[in-house]
Protein backbone atom coordinates (compact mmCIF):
# COMPACT_ATOMS: atom_id res chain seq x y z
CA UNK A 1 0.00 0.00 0.00
CA UNK A 2 1.69 3.47 -0.49
CA UNK A 3 2.08 6.45 1.93
CA UNK A 4 -0.97 8.46 0.33
CA UNK A 5 -3.24 4.93 0.83
CA UNK A 6 -2.29 4.46 3.94
CA UNK A 7 -2.59 8.71 4.89
CA UNK A 8 -6.27 7.72 3.78
CA UNK A 9 -6.85 4.76 5.95
CA UNK A 10 -5.18 6.92 8.92
CA UNK A 11 -8.06 9.64 8.05
CA UNK A 12 -10.49 7.50 8.86
CA UNK A 13 -9.54 7.12 12.69
CA UNK A 14 -10.41 9.80 15.52
CA UNK A 15 -8.08 12.64 14.78
CA UNK A 16 -7.20 15.53 17.20
CA UNK A 17 -7.52 18.22 15.74
CA UNK A 18 -4.04 19.26 16.22
CA UNK A 19 -3.48 16.91 13.61
CA UNK A 20 -4.95 19.35 10.83
CA UNK A 21 -6.48 16.37 8.84
CA UNK A 22 -3.14 14.86 8.36
CA UNK A 23 -2.08 17.22 5.79
CA UNK A 24 0.36 19.31 7.45
CA UNK A 25 3.99 18.66 8.65
CA UNK A 26 3.33 18.69 12.21
CA UNK A 27 0.77 18.33 14.90
CA UNK A 28 -0.33 21.31 17.20
CA UNK A 29 -1.10 21.19 20.66
CA UNK A 30 -2.81 24.75 22.61
CA UNK A 31 -2.26 24.85 26.29
CA UNK A 32 -3.14 27.73 27.50
CA UNK A 33 -1.78 30.69 25.42
CA UNK A 34 0.95 28.45 24.49
CA UNK A 35 1.19 26.16 21.21
CA UNK A 36 3.60 23.16 21.07
CA UNK A 37 4.14 21.73 17.89
CA UNK A 38 5.28 18.42 17.26
CA UNK A 39 6.89 16.97 14.68
CA UNK A 40 7.74 12.87 13.94
CA UNK A 41 10.85 11.47 11.73
CA UNK A 42 12.08 8.37 10.98
CA UNK A 43 15.64 7.44 9.40
CA UNK A 44 16.00 3.76 8.62
CA UNK A 45 19.04 2.06 7.03
CA UNK A 46 19.06 1.44 3.60
CA UNK A 47 16.04 3.72 3.42
CA UNK A 48 17.55 6.77 4.16
CA UNK A 49 21.07 6.43 4.79
CA UNK A 50 23.86 3.54 3.78
CA UNK A 51 24.90 0.84 5.71
CA UNK A 52 28.47 2.22 5.83
CA UNK A 53 27.14 6.35 6.31
CA UNK A 54 28.85 8.03 9.13
CA UNK A 55 26.74 7.19 12.31
CA UNK A 56 27.28 11.05 13.76
CA UNK A 57 26.04 12.07 10.06
CA UNK A 58 23.41 10.35 10.50
CA UNK A 59 22.12 11.46 14.33
CA UNK A 60 22.43 15.30 13.01
CA UNK A 61 20.45 14.85 10.22
CA UNK A 62 17.77 13.33 11.88
CA UNK A 63 17.48 16.17 14.09
CA UNK A 64 18.10 18.49 11.27
CA UNK A 65 15.30 17.39 9.32
CA UNK A 66 12.67 17.22 12.58
CA UNK A 67 14.17 20.89 13.31
CA UNK A 68 13.20 22.30 9.33
CA UNK A 69 9.82 20.95 9.92
CA UNK A 70 9.67 23.10 13.63
CA UNK A 71 11.27 25.91 11.27
CA UNK A 72 8.44 25.87 8.50
CA UNK A 73 6.16 26.04 11.62
CA UNK A 74 8.16 29.39 12.99
CA UNK A 75 8.90 27.33 16.33
CA UNK A 76 11.80 27.40 18.82
CA UNK A 77 12.77 23.60 19.48
CA UNK A 78 12.36 22.85 23.33
CA UNK A 79 13.54 19.48 23.39
CA UNK A 80 13.86 15.66 21.22
CA UNK A 81 12.95 12.53 22.25
CA UNK A 82 14.94 9.68 20.56
CA UNK A 83 13.73 5.99 19.60
CA UNK A 84 17.07 4.26 19.11
CA UNK A 85 17.75 0.81 18.13
CA UNK A 86 21.06 -0.74 19.26
CA UNK A 87 23.71 -1.83 17.23
CA UNK A 88 25.92 0.05 15.11
CA UNK A 89 28.40 2.45 15.94
CA UNK A 90 26.04 4.03 18.54
CA UNK A 91 29.11 6.59 20.53
CA UNK A 92 29.36 7.54 16.96
CA UNK A 93 25.56 8.24 16.75
CA UNK A 94 25.83 10.23 20.43
CA UNK A 95 28.57 12.25 19.54
CA UNK A 96 26.26 13.21 16.26
CA UNK A 97 23.58 13.82 18.83
CA UNK A 98 25.94 15.80 20.85
CA UNK A 99 26.93 18.71 17.92
CA UNK A 100 23.56 18.87 16.35
CA UNK A 101 22.23 19.48 19.79
CA UNK A 102 24.88 22.24 20.80
CA UNK A 103 24.62 23.66 17.32
CA UNK A 104 20.76 24.28 17.82
CA UNK A 105 20.27 24.55 21.74
CA UNK A 106 17.88 21.81 21.86
CA UNK A 107 17.73 19.48 24.82
CA UNK A 108 17.08 15.76 25.08
CA UNK A 109 14.31 14.65 26.72
CA UNK A 110 13.76 10.96 26.59
CA UNK A 111 13.67 7.89 24.73
CA UNK A 112 13.43 4.23 23.97
CA UNK A 113 16.15 1.84 22.89
CA UNK A 114 15.24 -1.43 21.40
CA UNK A 115 17.86 -3.95 20.71
CA UNK A 116 17.21 -4.54 16.53
CA UNK A 117 17.71 -7.42 14.49
CA UNK A 118 17.85 -6.21 11.20
CA UNK A 119 18.34 -3.44 9.47
CA UNK A 120 18.78 0.06 12.22
CA UNK A 121 15.62 2.56 12.72
CA UNK A 122 15.90 5.56 14.68
CA UNK A 123 13.39 8.14 15.25
CA UNK A 124 13.43 11.49 16.88
CA UNK A 125 10.16 13.66 17.72
CA UNK A 126 10.88 17.11 18.26
CA UNK A 127 8.76 19.14 20.57
CA UNK A 128 9.02 23.18 19.67
CA UNK A 129 7.01 25.69 20.40
CA UNK A 130 5.10 28.38 18.48
CA UNK A 131 6.56 32.10 18.31
CA UNK A 132 3.81 33.59 16.30
CA UNK A 133 -0.74 32.40 16.05
CA UNK A 134 -1.73 31.63 13.69
CA UNK A 135 1.20 28.83 13.30
CA UNK A 136 2.20 28.74 9.84
CA UNK A 137 0.57 26.05 7.07
CA UNK A 138 0.76 24.28 3.60
CA UNK A 139 -2.83 25.30 3.68
CA UNK A 140 -2.60 29.03 3.90
CA UNK A 141 -1.65 29.79 0.10
CA UNK A 142 -3.90 32.34 -1.46
CA UNK A 143 -4.08 33.77 -5.27
CA UNK A 144 -2.28 36.70 -6.14
CA UNK A 145 0.78 35.67 -3.20
CA UNK A 146 4.09 35.39 -4.67
CA UNK A 147 5.65 31.99 -4.00
CA UNK A 148 9.83 32.12 -2.37
CA UNK A 149 12.32 29.65 -1.85
CA UNK A 150 15.61 30.16 0.53
CA UNK A 151 18.40 29.23 -0.26
CA UNK A 152 19.92 27.02 -3.19
CA UNK A 153 18.10 23.96 -4.36
CA UNK A 154 20.14 20.74 -5.19
CA UNK A 155 23.36 20.68 -3.21
CA UNK A 156 22.21 18.24 -1.29
CA UNK A 157 21.85 15.67 -4.27
CA UNK A 158 25.25 16.83 -5.84
CA UNK A 159 26.73 15.69 -2.34
CA UNK A 160 24.94 12.37 -1.91
CA UNK A 161 27.23 11.90 -5.52
CA UNK A 162 30.18 12.60 -3.50
CA UNK A 163 30.92 16.28 -5.38
CA UNK A 164 33.38 17.87 -3.29
CA UNK A 165 31.78 21.53 -1.56
CA UNK A 166 28.49 20.17 -1.10
CA UNK A 167 28.94 16.78 0.90
CA UNK A 168 27.64 18.62 3.86
CA UNK A 169 24.81 19.60 2.54
CA UNK A 170 23.66 15.93 2.14
CA UNK A 171 24.94 14.70 5.57
CA UNK A 172 24.49 17.60 7.82
CA UNK A 173 21.68 20.09 6.25
CA UNK A 174 21.10 22.96 8.06
CA UNK A 175 17.61 23.55 9.21
CA UNK A 176 16.53 27.14 8.66
CA UNK A 177 14.93 28.26 12.16
CA UNK A 178 16.01 31.69 12.28
CA UNK A 179 14.45 32.23 9.04
CA UNK A 180 10.99 30.22 10.28
CA UNK A 181 10.45 32.36 12.85
CA UNK A 182 11.24 35.54 11.08
CA UNK A 183 8.99 34.68 8.52
CA UNK A 184 6.28 33.35 10.26
CA UNK A 185 4.54 36.62 11.24
CA UNK A 186 4.34 37.54 6.96
CA UNK A 187 3.81 33.93 5.47
CA UNK A 188 0.54 32.68 3.44
CA UNK A 189 2.09 28.88 3.46
CA UNK A 190 5.23 28.12 4.52
CA UNK A 191 6.47 24.25 4.65
CA UNK A 192 9.98 22.94 4.49
CA UNK A 193 11.18 21.45 1.27
CA UNK A 194 12.29 17.70 2.00
CA UNK A 195 10.90 15.38 -0.96
CA UNK A 196 11.81 17.53 -4.09
CA UNK A 197 11.24 21.34 -4.98
CA UNK A 198 8.30 20.79 -7.14
CA UNK A 199 6.68 17.79 -5.75
CA UNK A 200 6.53 20.28 -2.39
CA UNK A 201 5.08 23.00 -4.33
CA UNK A 202 2.26 20.44 -5.93
CA UNK A 203 1.43 19.58 -2.54
CA UNK A 204 1.34 23.30 -0.77
CA UNK A 205 -0.86 24.29 -3.62
CA UNK A 206 -3.01 21.21 -3.03
CA UNK A 207 -2.98 21.67 0.55
CA UNK A 208 -4.48 25.29 -0.30
CA UNK A 209 -6.92 24.63 -3.31
CA UNK A 210 -5.01 26.77 -5.02
CA UNK A 211 -2.83 26.55 -8.10
CA UNK A 212 0.46 27.67 -7.79
CA UNK A 213 2.56 29.23 -11.74
CA UNK A 214 6.00 28.38 -11.20
CA UNK A 215 8.76 29.61 -13.40
CA UNK A 216 11.58 26.96 -13.53
CA UNK A 217 14.32 29.07 -14.13
CA UNK A 218 13.82 31.13 -11.35
CA UNK A 219 14.82 28.48 -8.92
CA UNK A 220 18.61 29.11 -7.64
CA UNK A 221 19.85 25.53 -8.22
CA UNK A 222 23.17 24.11 -7.16
CA UNK A 223 24.11 22.78 -11.21
CA UNK A 224 21.92 24.79 -13.94
CA UNK A 225 23.35 21.94 -16.70
CA UNK A 226 20.80 19.72 -14.37
CA UNK A 227 17.92 21.84 -13.11
CA UNK A 228 14.77 19.26 -13.83
CA UNK A 229 16.92 17.03 -11.41
CA UNK A 230 18.22 18.77 -9.00
CA UNK A 231 14.08 20.22 -8.88
CA UNK A 232 13.01 16.71 -8.23
CA UNK A 233 15.68 15.02 -5.95
CA UNK A 234 14.41 16.69 -2.10
CA UNK A 235 16.65 16.63 0.59
CA UNK A 236 17.08 20.33 0.36
CA UNK A 237 15.53 21.56 3.68
CA UNK A 238 15.02 25.38 2.74
CA UNK A 239 11.77 27.03 3.46
CA UNK A 240 9.02 27.16 0.60
CA UNK A 241 6.45 29.94 1.57
CA UNK A 242 4.25 32.88 0.45
CA UNK A 243 4.15 36.21 0.57
CA UNK A 244 0.96 38.67 0.06
CA UNK A 245 2.11 40.89 -3.46
CA UNK A 246 4.75 43.08 -3.51
CA UNK A 247 5.94 42.21 -0.26
CA UNK A 248 9.74 41.90 0.25
CA UNK A 249 10.63 38.34 2.48
CA UNK A 250 12.37 39.91 5.62
CA UNK A 251 15.20 37.05 4.72
CA UNK A 252 17.21 36.43 1.92
CA UNK A 253 15.35 34.13 -0.63
CA UNK A 254 14.01 34.04 -4.06
CA UNK A 255 10.46 34.98 -6.20
CA UNK A 256 9.79 31.36 -8.29
CA UNK A 257 6.06 31.53 -8.62
CA UNK A 258 2.37 32.79 -8.03
CA UNK A 259 -0.33 31.58 -6.65
CA UNK A 260 -3.69 31.60 -8.84
CA UNK A 261 -7.30 30.60 -8.47
CA UNK A 262 -7.30 26.75 -8.16
CA UNK A 263 -7.69 25.42 -11.98
CA UNK A 264 -7.34 21.99 -12.98
CA UNK A 265 -3.93 21.21 -12.04
CA UNK A 266 -1.99 21.86 -9.01
CA UNK A 267 1.03 22.72 -10.59
CA UNK A 268 1.73 24.66 -13.75
CA UNK A 269 5.16 24.22 -14.44
CA UNK A 270 6.84 26.66 -17.13
CA UNK A 271 3.09 27.07 -18.63
CA UNK A 272 2.68 23.34 -17.95
CA UNK A 273 -0.44 22.11 -15.87
CA UNK A 274 0.90 19.10 -13.93
CA UNK A 275 -1.77 16.85 -12.73
CA UNK A 276 -0.29 14.12 -11.33
CA UNK A 277 2.93 13.88 -8.80
CA UNK A 278 3.88 10.93 -10.67
CA UNK A 279 7.81 12.24 -11.51
CA UNK A 280 7.85 15.76 -9.28
CA UNK A 281 9.92 14.28 -6.51
CA UNK A 282 10.34 11.27 -4.07
CA UNK A 283 7.73 9.44 -2.86
CA UNK A 284 7.64 7.03 0.05
CA UNK A 285 5.89 3.55 -0.23
CA UNK B 1 26.75 -1.69 23.68
CA UNK B 2 24.36 -2.42 26.12
CA UNK B 3 21.14 0.14 26.54
CA UNK B 4 22.81 0.64 30.35
CA UNK B 5 26.02 2.39 28.69
CA UNK B 6 24.23 3.74 25.68
CA UNK B 7 21.61 5.04 28.41
CA UNK B 8 25.09 6.77 30.05
CA UNK B 9 26.53 7.94 26.96
CA UNK B 10 23.31 10.07 26.73
CA UNK B 11 23.46 10.73 29.98
CA UNK B 12 26.42 13.39 29.05
CA UNK B 13 24.13 15.33 26.41
CA UNK B 14 22.35 18.39 27.47
CA UNK B 15 19.31 17.44 28.84
CA UNK B 16 16.33 19.07 29.28
CA UNK B 17 15.03 19.28 33.03
CA UNK B 18 11.89 17.10 31.92
CA UNK B 19 14.13 14.30 31.22
CA UNK B 20 14.62 13.49 34.44
CA UNK B 21 17.98 12.63 34.67
CA UNK B 22 16.65 10.00 31.35
CA UNK B 23 15.95 7.82 34.93
CA UNK B 24 11.91 7.64 34.37
CA UNK B 25 9.71 6.64 31.84
CA UNK B 26 8.13 9.72 30.50
CA UNK B 27 9.43 13.32 29.51
CA UNK B 28 7.59 16.37 30.99
CA UNK B 29 6.71 20.05 29.60
CA UNK B 30 5.91 22.70 32.30
CA UNK B 31 3.67 24.89 30.54
CA UNK B 32 2.03 27.35 31.96
CA UNK B 33 -0.18 25.73 34.68
CA UNK B 34 -0.14 22.37 32.88
CA UNK B 35 2.17 19.54 32.90
CA UNK B 36 2.90 17.60 29.52
CA UNK B 37 3.95 13.79 29.90
CA UNK B 38 5.62 12.45 26.83
CA UNK B 39 6.29 9.14 26.34
CA UNK B 40 8.05 7.15 23.23
CA UNK B 41 7.84 3.56 22.65
CA UNK B 42 9.10 1.32 19.71
CA UNK B 43 7.74 -1.87 18.73
CA UNK B 44 10.15 -4.30 16.05
CA UNK B 45 9.21 -7.19 14.11
CA UNK B 46 11.60 -10.41 15.53
CA UNK B 47 12.20 -8.45 18.68
CA UNK B 48 8.58 -7.55 19.96
CA UNK B 49 6.17 -9.49 18.12
CA UNK B 50 6.73 -12.65 15.82
CA UNK B 51 6.62 -12.37 11.59
CA UNK B 52 3.12 -13.55 11.76
CA UNK B 53 1.60 -11.81 14.61
CA UNK B 54 -1.94 -10.27 13.56
CA UNK B 55 -0.78 -6.26 13.08
CA UNK B 56 -4.30 -5.25 14.89
CA UNK B 57 -2.82 -6.58 17.89
CA UNK B 58 0.69 -5.60 17.53
CA UNK B 59 -1.11 -1.54 16.95
CA UNK B 60 -3.12 -2.30 19.84
CA UNK B 61 -0.31 -3.39 22.41
CA UNK B 62 2.19 -0.95 20.40
CA UNK B 63 -0.39 2.25 21.61
CA UNK B 64 -1.55 0.25 25.26
CA UNK B 65 2.17 -0.03 26.20
CA UNK B 66 2.57 3.54 25.24
CA UNK B 67 -0.32 4.42 27.35
CA UNK B 68 0.86 2.32 30.18
CA UNK B 69 3.37 4.34 30.75
CA UNK B 70 0.99 7.29 31.49
CA UNK B 71 -1.33 5.53 33.76
CA UNK B 72 1.73 5.36 36.10
CA UNK B 73 2.57 9.04 35.54
CA UNK B 74 -1.34 9.62 36.60
CA UNK B 75 -1.76 11.19 33.27
CA UNK B 76 -4.80 11.34 30.76
CA UNK B 77 -4.14 10.90 27.11
CA UNK B 78 -4.51 13.75 24.91
CA UNK B 79 -3.16 12.18 21.09
CA UNK B 80 -0.59 9.56 19.62
CA UNK B 81 1.56 10.30 16.57
CA UNK B 82 2.86 7.30 14.71
CA UNK B 83 5.65 6.54 13.22
CA UNK B 84 5.45 3.46 10.85
CA UNK B 85 6.90 1.57 7.70
CA UNK B 86 5.06 0.19 5.73
CA UNK B 87 5.01 -3.28 4.05
CA UNK B 88 2.71 -5.45 6.48
CA UNK B 89 -0.51 -5.53 6.36
CA UNK B 90 -1.08 -1.93 6.88
CA UNK B 91 -5.10 -1.96 6.72
CA UNK B 92 -4.74 -4.34 9.47
CA UNK B 93 -2.97 -2.20 11.21
CA UNK B 94 -5.06 0.15 10.92
CA UNK B 95 -7.85 -1.97 12.46
CA UNK B 96 -6.37 -2.94 15.37
CA UNK B 97 -5.22 1.47 16.23
CA UNK B 98 -8.96 2.44 15.71
CA UNK B 99 -9.94 -0.26 18.25
CA UNK B 100 -7.34 0.78 20.98
CA UNK B 101 -7.94 4.37 20.18
CA UNK B 102 -11.58 4.03 20.22
CA UNK B 103 -11.33 1.98 23.75
CA UNK B 104 -8.94 4.66 25.45
CA UNK B 105 -10.52 8.07 24.09
CA UNK B 106 -7.28 8.47 22.43
CA UNK B 107 -6.68 10.68 18.71
CA UNK B 108 -4.40 10.53 16.20
CA UNK B 109 -2.08 13.72 16.25
CA UNK B 110 0.11 12.70 13.42
CA UNK B 111 2.75 10.87 11.83
CA UNK B 112 5.68 9.86 9.35
CA UNK B 113 5.92 6.77 6.98
CA UNK B 114 8.57 5.04 5.73
CA UNK B 115 8.66 2.02 3.75
CA UNK B 116 11.25 -0.09 5.18
CA UNK B 117 13.54 -2.72 3.20
CA UNK B 118 14.06 -5.57 6.34
CA UNK B 119 12.19 -6.13 9.84
CA UNK B 120 8.96 -3.94 10.17
CA UNK B 121 8.99 -1.01 13.33
CA UNK B 122 6.23 0.69 14.76
CA UNK B 123 6.57 3.48 17.22
CA UNK B 124 4.63 5.64 19.18
CA UNK B 125 4.67 8.99 20.77
CA UNK B 126 1.99 9.15 23.40
CA UNK B 127 1.05 12.51 24.54
CA UNK B 128 -1.01 13.12 28.05
CA UNK B 129 -1.56 15.52 30.60
CA UNK B 130 -0.94 15.46 34.28
CA UNK B 131 -4.02 14.96 36.53
CA UNK B 132 -1.92 15.65 39.56
CA UNK B 133 1.02 17.75 40.34
CA UNK B 134 3.98 16.51 41.45
CA UNK B 135 3.69 13.98 38.93
CA UNK B 136 4.49 10.34 40.17
CA UNK B 137 8.21 9.17 39.67
CA UNK B 138 10.01 6.37 40.12
CA UNK B 139 12.34 8.27 42.78
CA UNK B 140 9.98 8.93 45.10
CA UNK B 141 9.75 5.68 47.24
CA UNK B 142 10.58 6.28 51.08
CA UNK B 143 12.02 3.97 53.78
CA UNK B 144 8.71 2.78 55.55
CA UNK B 145 5.87 2.89 52.59
CA UNK B 146 4.36 -0.09 51.56
CA UNK B 147 4.87 -1.54 47.91
CA UNK B 148 1.67 -2.68 46.05
CA UNK B 149 1.30 -3.75 42.93
CA UNK B 150 -1.94 -3.99 40.99
CA UNK B 151 -3.73 -7.05 38.99
CA UNK B 152 -1.97 -10.03 38.28
CA UNK B 153 1.56 -10.90 37.53
CA UNK B 154 2.34 -13.51 34.68
CA UNK B 155 -0.51 -13.69 32.29
CA UNK B 156 1.04 -12.14 29.50
CA UNK B 157 3.91 -14.95 29.75
CA UNK B 158 1.19 -17.93 29.65
CA UNK B 159 -0.66 -16.10 26.27
CA UNK B 160 2.15 -15.35 24.91
CA UNK B 161 3.06 -19.87 25.22
CA UNK B 162 -0.41 -20.02 24.17
CA UNK B 163 -2.43 -20.57 27.36
CA UNK B 164 -6.39 -20.31 26.25
CA UNK B 165 -7.83 -17.50 29.14
CA UNK B 166 -4.11 -15.54 28.91
CA UNK B 167 -3.97 -14.93 24.98
CA UNK B 168 -5.40 -11.69 25.16
CA UNK B 169 -3.04 -10.67 28.35
CA UNK B 170 -0.30 -10.67 25.99
CA UNK B 171 -1.62 -9.61 22.48
CA UNK B 172 -4.14 -6.90 23.60
CA UNK B 173 -3.22 -5.78 27.39
CA UNK B 174 -4.98 -3.19 29.38
CA UNK B 175 -3.07 -0.16 30.48
CA UNK B 176 -4.26 1.13 33.98
CA UNK B 177 -5.06 4.49 32.71
CA UNK B 178 -8.12 5.06 35.48
CA UNK B 179 -5.92 3.04 38.30
CA UNK B 180 -3.18 5.81 37.56
CA UNK B 181 -5.18 8.62 37.61
CA UNK B 182 -6.73 7.33 41.32
CA UNK B 183 -3.20 6.56 42.54
CA UNK B 184 -1.47 9.66 41.74
CA UNK B 185 -2.66 12.15 44.09
CA UNK B 186 -1.40 9.02 47.17
CA UNK B 187 2.06 7.45 45.93
CA UNK B 188 5.20 8.11 46.58
CA UNK B 189 6.72 6.10 43.85
CA UNK B 190 4.77 4.76 40.46
CA UNK B 191 5.99 3.25 37.12
CA UNK B 192 4.61 0.39 35.62
CA UNK B 193 5.51 -3.31 35.15
CA UNK B 194 7.06 -3.59 31.69
CA UNK B 195 10.35 -6.07 31.67
CA UNK B 196 9.66 -8.44 34.62
CA UNK B 197 8.48 -7.57 38.41
CA UNK B 198 11.41 -8.13 40.09
CA UNK B 199 13.58 -6.09 37.67
CA UNK B 200 11.14 -3.21 38.01
CA UNK B 201 10.87 -3.15 42.04
CA UNK B 202 15.07 -3.50 41.82
CA UNK B 203 14.73 -0.38 39.25
CA UNK B 204 12.19 1.44 41.41
CA UNK B 205 13.95 1.15 44.50
CA UNK B 206 17.59 2.20 42.96
CA UNK B 207 16.01 5.23 41.34
CA UNK B 208 14.70 6.02 44.83
CA UNK B 209 17.91 5.29 46.14
CA UNK B 210 16.22 2.96 48.90
CA UNK B 211 16.18 -1.24 49.13
CA UNK B 212 12.67 -2.54 49.22
CA UNK B 213 12.05 -5.94 50.70
CA UNK B 214 10.00 -7.57 48.63
CA UNK B 215 7.70 -11.20 49.53
CA UNK B 216 7.39 -12.97 46.50
CA UNK B 217 4.81 -15.19 47.90
CA UNK B 218 2.74 -12.22 48.14
CA UNK B 219 2.50 -11.28 44.73
CA UNK B 220 -0.31 -12.83 43.09
CA UNK B 221 0.63 -14.72 40.09
CA UNK B 222 -1.14 -16.35 37.22
CA UNK B 223 0.59 -20.08 37.83
CA UNK B 224 1.97 -20.21 41.21
CA UNK B 225 3.72 -23.30 40.58
CA UNK B 226 6.01 -21.32 38.04
CA UNK B 227 5.74 -18.15 40.67
CA UNK B 228 9.79 -17.90 39.59
CA UNK B 229 9.80 -17.68 35.92
CA UNK B 230 6.31 -15.10 36.07
CA UNK B 231 7.87 -12.58 38.45
CA UNK B 232 10.77 -12.71 35.85
CA UNK B 233 8.79 -12.19 32.51
CA UNK B 234 7.52 -8.84 31.92
CA UNK B 235 5.09 -7.55 29.60
CA UNK B 236 2.23 -7.28 32.52
CA UNK B 237 1.37 -3.72 32.81
CA UNK B 238 0.29 -3.44 35.74
CA UNK B 239 1.35 -0.69 38.32
CA UNK B 240 4.00 -0.67 40.80
CA UNK B 241 3.59 1.82 43.87
CA UNK B 242 4.12 2.66 47.24
CA UNK B 243 2.14 3.96 49.80
CA UNK B 244 2.79 5.80 52.79
CA UNK B 245 2.36 3.19 55.88
CA UNK B 246 -0.88 1.65 56.70
CA UNK B 247 -2.21 3.90 53.69
CA UNK B 248 -4.97 1.72 51.86
CA UNK B 249 -4.76 1.70 48.26
CA UNK B 250 -7.71 3.55 46.03
CA UNK B 251 -7.28 0.88 43.68
CA UNK B 252 -7.71 -3.27 44.09
CA UNK B 253 -4.15 -3.61 44.50
CA UNK B 254 -1.69 -6.27 46.52
CA UNK B 255 0.66 -5.62 49.33
CA UNK B 256 3.95 -7.68 48.29
CA UNK B 257 6.81 -5.39 50.10
CA UNK B 258 8.13 -2.48 51.76
CA UNK B 259 10.67 0.24 51.30
CA UNK B 260 13.86 0.29 53.59
CA UNK B 261 16.68 2.98 53.93
CA UNK B 262 19.27 2.01 51.44
CA UNK B 263 20.95 -0.83 51.88
CA UNK B 264 24.11 -2.78 50.26
CA UNK B 265 21.28 -3.87 47.74
CA UNK B 266 18.69 -2.47 45.86
CA UNK B 267 16.51 -5.47 46.32
CA UNK B 268 15.98 -7.91 49.14
CA UNK B 269 13.72 -11.12 47.54
CA UNK B 270 12.54 -13.19 50.38
CA UNK B 271 15.49 -11.90 52.37
CA UNK B 272 18.39 -12.49 50.29
CA UNK B 273 20.14 -8.82 48.89
CA UNK B 274 20.23 -9.16 45.27
CA UNK B 275 22.64 -6.56 43.94
CA UNK B 276 22.80 -7.08 40.45
CA UNK B 277 20.04 -6.78 38.19
CA UNK B 278 21.12 -10.27 35.95
CA UNK B 279 18.27 -12.77 35.99
CA UNK B 280 15.59 -10.48 37.39
CA UNK B 281 13.81 -9.68 34.25
CA UNK B 282 14.06 -8.39 30.42
CA UNK B 283 17.21 -6.34 29.52
CA UNK B 284 17.54 -4.86 26.20
CA UNK B 285 21.04 -4.80 23.98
Amino acid sequence: MTEAEFLAALRTLPLHEGARDLRDDCALIEIGSETLVINHDTMAEDVHFRPEADLADVAWKLVAVNLSDLASKGAEPVGIILGHSLGGNDLQFVKGLREVMLAYNVKLMGGDTIAATGASTYAITAIGRATHKPVPSRMGARAGESVFVTGTIGRAMLGFEGQSGHLAAFDRPFPRLAEGRALAPHVGAMMDVSDGLLLDVYRLARASEATIALDSEKVPVADPSRRAELLRWGDDYELLFTLPPNREPPVAATRIGTVEARGPAPLVLDGRPMTEQQGLGYQHG
